[in-house]
């Protein structure tokens, strides 16, 4: 194990699918892909990345805590706009590669920085060719005005 | 417009976050992250990665298709195991690098090469440093013996 390292390898691991060792997969750029749900409504509300410091201080921490990739540094969610994610349950898929992540949110409850509760609130129109698939905005109205709160 | 290209650019739509226009961001391998629900409960089943020709088939078909990484290949889901999975709605994140898939799922309704309806069966334990973080299998069990399904 490196020195730097804080969790086991999945090289390491005795049984990645079935055993109780936790050995996540980061890619390329060391970081692994965390989906965010809220714990009430079970809806997905953002998806973003922890390199292994990040996921190291959630765990600890229960405060979702990722990797910024556009400011290449941590990033404790909440620290500016007050929208802290309690973590309640932490899931890992079969390969270890993906984290399911059950949050509950301070503040409004948005987790989009465009102050919505979802960042998923545009639907594709199906069934047709790539042209035809246009959006319309399906999810509910911010919680916030961004425009406030990141100066 | 490139040749062989089936979507918009995100440089080319006019507004990537508000916009109707669907402009999926692709990552440096050619592929968008999709993540996968089960329509009747709003379970996360699974996560997995399309490329322009695999979006482009699931928007016309409804018929969920991916990019294997592993195979290299177009990966209609369920031509194998009888697991087809119908596209009841698909959704994009705010910065259009995510999508979120909503499938209704032919035969035992298993999504999870092992056998499972989801391939997130297992959870980590919280509050600790990374070596506490064991993983305890808190999903339902197999609903199709792998070994008999993918010779």
């Amino acid at each position: 194990m490196m020195s730097d390292q804080k969790f086991i390898t999945q090289k390491e691991a005795d049984d990645v699918e079935m055993g109780a060792q936790f050995a996540p997969k980061f890619d390329s750029a060391g970081l692994i892909t965390c989906i965010v749900r809220d714990v009430e409504t079970g809806e997905i509300v953002m998806v973003a990345h922890m390199n292994e410091d990040a996921l190291a201080k959630t765990i600890a921490t229960r405060i979702a805590t990722y990797w910024s990739r556009s400011r290449a540094k941590l990033w404790v969610k909440g620290e500016t706009s007050g929208h802290t994610q309690h973590v309640e349950r932490l899931q890992v898929d079969c390969d270890q590669d993906v984290l399911l992540m059950s949050v509950r949110t301070d503040g409004t409850g948005a987790n989009c920085h465009t102050g919505r509760k979802s960042c998923f609130y545009r639907d594709i129109a199906l069934g047709g060719s790539p042209a035809d698939a246009t959006l319309s905005i399906t999810g509910s109205d911010p919680l916030f005005d961004p425009k406030k709160v990141y100066k």
